[in-house]
């Protein structure tokens, strides 16, 4: 009783208050540390050329289920989130360091076919695999993979940097992942009361891929290289769009308007969702694991980015004391809460 | 029964045979990746100073046991381990990043104890705490580290490079965090069957500090550089000596002899290890988590690494036509076989 009301739980934090609460006292003692805890990836060196450090853990039961990801997926998927990272930065990766956890239910098969997912992510992504450890596990799979690269130094683009009137740009569209988690969740449960089943995933192949094998957005990193577009902030989602825009906002000091008919939503996602008596634009907002990366530009950008396709223009930076707020459809406005993902609820 | 004769175990490969059955057809690509795969830390970077990287897994139930190894000590081990493999290159650790998956089991108490001991190793190796991340996990903990470091390119020590007649030498002694362990066991067991027992640990703090906090040989990478020795080869003792003779003899495409009388063992080590029925050198060869230097030198460094206290010449280097032996106290010679810590058996 005396041990209960003493015990915090760390469910009252969630990630980023437990993280914050482990590391805010955490002074950086080397030069060469430029950027510690607090961006998509750390920023490390003394030359022009920085490194890049990421790492992601990825555990069964908590971030997949192999009774519907097939671990070659699911090879490529846990480096695609990795270096994910790295672009979020407007660097490049290079090289991934790979570890492994698994209980004996892993065969060498089962091993052999992760890695064969992260090869082809290595050569899709031309990143060069230099090592990594290999262990036996309690339960399940866990993957944890670090992922390194460069960045010139000036070119580096963090969550701080932010400005009044800067646009809020996204590349791809949203909600899609989630989508897909859901329908393969629904199709788990429709299989385990009846086995004869089966299950029905004609016609959703889009949501499906983006929550099995998402891409990492490389392309989108070079198209702004070429149109010579240095966004002022960056992130990917990961978590989904509203808490990502709090990570933005809260680094660059600044609040944000997000606009419903702007955000890009597949139809695909829009008729699942409604399927399932979801909203599309929660769907978008909070479903995460989309992996595009949301950036904000100066307005001075706004001509070159049009030319970019697969970007859209969502939003505008605001004054902090404007907070966060979503204008929806019927132009209305209201204050954007972030649920994100919770690991520990 | 059809299933069974297919499967291949990956016990009977162990994890050096399933790391090379994984990485042996990978192809680096990148100009910035100068070692990957096969030694303590990938060594990247395309500078004079390259950037050293290595990541390490820790288990609970694994390789380690939350009824016996304060959280504390494991926060601070778990760096340490990490940092090891960074020295073993002739390296200087300066970051590292920090990925925990644990259940819900832990509060927040618990994995702020695991952080303060984290925090320890920083402080004490100088090195910043940049990244990581943050997981629920379905059992238990895992704790996974990456280690970030910077060497000078001709300062690098690799496995590679041991020639006929180099010396080999250990810093340090062997096998008392094998001891420190095995006692750690008896006292649970004892304390399992009686719970009125107190672990008897009295007069064992040697082997029980070596086992629940070791420390890295930073010491020793900076006795080697004032006394001017560049070791021809280097590697760290994470499995046990045997074992990383092995290792040394296959990238370096040698042999080795090792002499029994020259093999240091502290004699708390020695008196336990004959409390407990073991051979002490059995426990040097295969007892493991010594994180201890085992390097080989040019014959003419002998007069100076004399000097290094901390530093035992234990054997030299052969041809690799004469094997890997053991010179007995009798004199005698026998094949040294590698056991070390088999993960998956």
């Amino acid at each position: 009783m005396f041990e209960d009301t003493q015990r915090k739980e760390i469910s009252e934090l969630g990630e980023f208050g437990l993280i914050q609460n482990l590391t805010e006292t955490l002074q950086n003692q080397h030069k060469s540390t430029v950027f510690g805890v607090g961006d998509d990836a750390a920023v490390l060196g003394e030359g022009k050329i920085k490194t890049l450090v990421s790492t992601d853990m990825l555990v069964e039961g908590v971030h997949f289920d192999l009774s519907f990801q097939p671990l070659k997926h699911l090879g490529y998927k846990a480096v695609v989130v990795n270096l994910s990272d790295i672009y979020a930065m407007n660097g490049k990766p290079e090289q991934i360091l790979v570890s492994l956890a698994f209980s004996n239910k892993f065969s060498l098969q089962a091993i052999q076919e992760i890695y064969e997912g992260i090869r082809l992510a290595c050569e899709f992504y031309e990143v060069d695999l230099v090592g990594g450890d290999m262990s036996s596990n309690q339960k399940g799979l866990t993957i944890s993979i670090t992922a390194v690269g460069t960045a010139q130094e000036d070119k580096i683009v963090y969550r701080k940097g932010a400005k009044e009137n800067d646009l809020l740009c996204v590349s791809g569209d949203l909600g899609a992942a989630y989508m897909g988690l859901q329908l393969l969740k629904r199709e788990k449960q429709v299989f385990l009361a009846n086995p004869d089943m089966q299950p029905d995933l004609d016609g959703y192949d889009y949501i499906l891929q983006r929550q099995l094998k998402p891409e990492a957005r490389k392309d989108v990193i070079e198209a702004l290289s070429k149109a010579e577009i240095l966004p002022t902030t960056m992130i990917d989602i990961s978590d989904g769009l509203a808490s990502e825009i709090f990570h933005l906002c809260e680094a660059s000091q600044c609040g944000m308007a997000l606009y419903e008919l702007k955000t890009p939503i597949d139809p695909q996602t829009v008729s699942s969702a409604e399927s399932f008596n979801l909203d599309p634009m929660t769907c978008a907002l909070n479903g995460g694991e989309d992996y595009e990366l949301l950036f904000t530009i100066d307005q001075k950008d706004f001509e070159k980015i049009r030319d970019i396709e697969s970007v859209s223009v969502i939003g505008h930076v605001t004054s902090k004391e404007a907070g966060k707020v979503i204008v929806t459809k019927n132009d209305n406005q209201f204050e954007l809460k972030a649920q994100g993902w919770q690991h520990f609820s």
